[in-house]
């Protein structure tokens, strides 16, 4: 069957890193999965050893293109208290600028999207933040971070907790909130399925309030037990709910990169495997979506919640029963 | 000592029913607790057997104002499947004429907040409900309901789940979301303390989330593990996160009621002696918080983000550590 | 295909009562589902209209076998604080008392097993309960309940929580550790699905355990999000956790009832309709187990903890990926 | 006041490290603390570069006794699929013997405790594992360990998930189901706050529960929000449950070590500082709850189960409320 508007496919760099090696190696691993024709670079630690220029030129040779950069504030850079909402002027100056000058490569290679994880930009206790003020300088700092390349989409993924115990930006809802403050055109939002389960969401509910807000600038396919981020593969635990975020993301007409953020180095499995089995899975269940985004009969039970009548279609289409 | 601006203190009256007992019995107990002088009455459960006038009398003779109505969408009234986003049309106009009623009872009864407590407006299922039209259904709703008498406050409390696996107003942010959305001057938002707790969120940063989006139009005090609605006693679980969310109150300017939302029937308690328990409780670690809004000391510590220092200040407030 | 040792259906008869309703209208509904060939009643509230050979009657009519009777110490009956665990002894007596007369009705009406779950034995705060007693109340307890007929089974069904905030027995392995103490050959548990799942614990993980230091004595299936008693139809959330609960079930040799422990009510579900996606859904995912049991390629994939292979043979079994 | 059989404290050794140091330097940072007067060492990676001798006087040099070792499985040896249930029999043995050599090391100490928290022995995935063959794996090699020399203790310490998803000994009733399955005298099970929270338990009812069936040879405190690892300081979420577990230990008579498992690295906060809080705070909390283990009403409260009368008493020692 074809499928219009298909996205094309990402996965997380590192987890082809085997020892020292660096980006080159682990690109040229995840060109052995086939069917890989995106990637992400992590900004600035995939940069160290190579200009954007060279970089362009070891994706090129396996085929990807580049999706985009995703941000990394490191501890060691300076970043363990926060980024943007670190209480030091000084560093949440560092955060800024380094966060424009991985914008600036990302022009230079062509890319479209830089994203923006905030992990360090929370707290562990009560009584130890100003939750007003970090507010504020998040929203300030994006804001700059927005203006400094109009032309690029900067996007948002939330996550609920890790390495703080609380995120200032845990959920969709809480995202939303500030990039409607925000108002800049080029801000989103980047859904990753395993956050969205442990934030207690519903994915495809999370994509309808991101459209309906916002822009979905990135998908992260993933699964888990909706606790922690397991990073397990796309479709394993959760697979109505992933069919169900592929109807919703059809519908919306979403045609971004599908990108796998798993963890195959956690249960030990051999990263080109793993990768190819998240593709095959999801290319399944993707073409499971695409055959109920206009059933009839699933929008008729939808329309009056009757959740048997849909079971007997998800059930049918899924497994046959 | 002396708190400015001191809320009062209601509580849960369906807490103090003993058998088959009406609203008549429990306004009777619930004076018995002294301390209480402010209720909240249920629309349209709590006016069965009683006109609005006879209920104003009720409270009168136990010193109580009526600070509120709370609407309850009862299963057995066909909200089962939702009230405001009940897929039949008919039902959704039931809910939104009942509400009406309940808004024309409190202006007669000379009270001001209306609180909605959407409990079965959510879903059980992937692929049960069509989130988009549910959510317009909703904005639509309320439109209606605050436009019904633009004197009176209308207020939303979330709830992450029961008796629907997943409630449409889950969290603080996706209310907000609503709110803003909305764009009604007399709607805001109701703060259950274990609703909060079980929505993942740190109260203190919701109280800070809903003053800049909208407002707080209610406190619903209680505790829990995190994980569901228990209805302890206040403060009995999580201090500090208590303290933490009255000094957020008390910055803000909240002066309105405190409402115990707790479930003394649950653990078998005599409720006019858990009652007592929750503004004992209350009392002092108001005191505490009130100490603590104006410390030098902690605002230092909070703006450098030293949660050692605070931790040692808040401990020396609460235990004298 | 033959299931060999195919275990029967049951399901959960207050879910098709309609109105005021008593147990004979239930199990007519019940008979209308085609495929249920057992039941469970509640003692002691279904034997309030009607003696143990009337309902035996009533069961027949209906093709129906009695699986066995499920305890109930319902709040009106005195047993809000506990049964086994009431810091009243004569209240410890009446719950011991009646879960005897209930194994009396049981061997009346030739049924097996008797269920006690236990869900207002436990505590809501720290600093309210006497553990250690708690728990030498209930062993002490079900000794004698045991030995009051050992020729029939008593199943204990965990639970986390609800409705007390904890549960004396909250999970499988707390659950091995009172039986092995126990010490009595008549007794076990039973694996409810949901409450695996919100107990934080891996279905088949649990049947391990269950089947190496006790014995499986009932399975109730029904399925949810891990976060509480969602009571959704079998197999809707986590298919690949209950396909693996089947497989571990098949090796144990497990040939009980299969009992449907699921609320149509609560997502306003139409019971008869509901009961029959159970059955269909629950018989599909069943098969697929059956062809994995003695899959060898699984085998050795598990054998080397090789996910990604398992992962293409369960998705290959499913969903044809 | 003077506290009988007054346990010793320790804390977290890697949390002083600054930099490359080596556990020379944490040693020495440890020391400034004041207040610490044991130790626990992590085997092998704190025995690279020093000799058992040279460590021991690394101590004695800041007043400090080796409490006992802990043993770490990490990736990099091997051990990522798991230690004791590594699927290859070879690396299981590897775990075995490494653990071997940390016990003679511990006995050349003179310490006395061997902790085991089996981080890798999980499994990510439905199929991915012979749950059974791991429980035999895990009992064959404690059997072995514990063995190997009977004057040493051997504790487990159980942690629902991480780095595996689902951990094979995730709480305290499964570690005590291996532990009575061993039957080993010198074996026994360690607890920790924050995974005991996030397991779902009650501290005190965990204790109630290994001082019944175990021993309980190591106490980590810390605390956390009950949904993953926080690590956060003693007392300062949970200050209820963390003194009902202090009256739980005081009764059984436990004098071991109280190790503080906290990361004050993930804060941003100063490790003396933070090691000088846990201590002021557990301090503080330890002198309330040795005022209540002998406290008659606290007893009578409890023992008919009343939570307002306790409620009141834990509010007035905790809080003068």
């Amino acid at each position: 069957m074809t499928l219009p508007n298909r996205p094309r496919y990402a996965t997380r760099l590192n987890a082809f890193k085997r020892g020292k090696e660096g980006i080159a190696g682990m690109i040229a691993h995840a060109g052995e999965v086939g069917g890989l024709s995106a990637a992400d670079l992590n900004f600035p630690d995939h940069f160290e050893a190579h200009s954007a220029a060279e970089l362009s030129d070891l994706l090129a040779a396996q085929g990807m293109a580049l999706n985009g950069l995703a941000m990394r504030y490191y501890t060691e850079a300076g970043f363990k208290l926060g980024a943007f909402t670190h209480p030091d002027r000084a560093v949440r100056r560092a955060a800024i600028d380094v966060t424009k000058r991985g914008m600036d490569a990302l022009a230079a290679m062509g890319g479209t999207v830089m994203t923006l994880w905030m992990g360090q930009d929370g707290f562990d206790y009560s009584f130890q933040a100003d939750y007003a003020r970090m507010w504020d300088d998040t929203l300030e700092a994006m804001a700059e971070v927005c203006d400094h390349n109009p032309a690029l989409d900067v996007s948002v993924e939330y996550k609920p907790n890790e390495p703080r115990a609380h995120a200032l930006m845990p959920d969709m809802a809480t995202t939303l909130l500030a990039l409607r403050d925000l108002g800049r055109k080029n801000a989103g939002v980047t859904l990753d399925f395993a956050h969205v389960l442990y934030a207690g969401e519903m994915p495809a509910k999370a994509a309808m309030l991101a459209a309906r807000y916002s822009r979905i600038l990135g998908v992260h396919l993933n699964d888990g037990y909706g606790k922690r981020d397991d990073g397990l593969m796309a479709g394993t635990v959760h697979p109505v709910q992933t069919v169900e975020l592929f109807v919703a993301l059809e519908r919306i007409g979403y045609d971004g990169v599908i990108y796998f953020d798993t963890f195959p180095d956690h249960g030990g499995l051999d990263p080109v495997q793993e990768a190819r089995e998240n593709i095959r899975l999801t290319e399944r269940l993707r073409a499971i979506a695409s055959g109920l985004v206009h059933h009839v009969g699933l929008a008729e039970a939808m329309a009056r919640q009757d959740a048997a009548a849909s079971t007997r279609i998800i059930a049918g289409a899924l497994y046959g029963a």
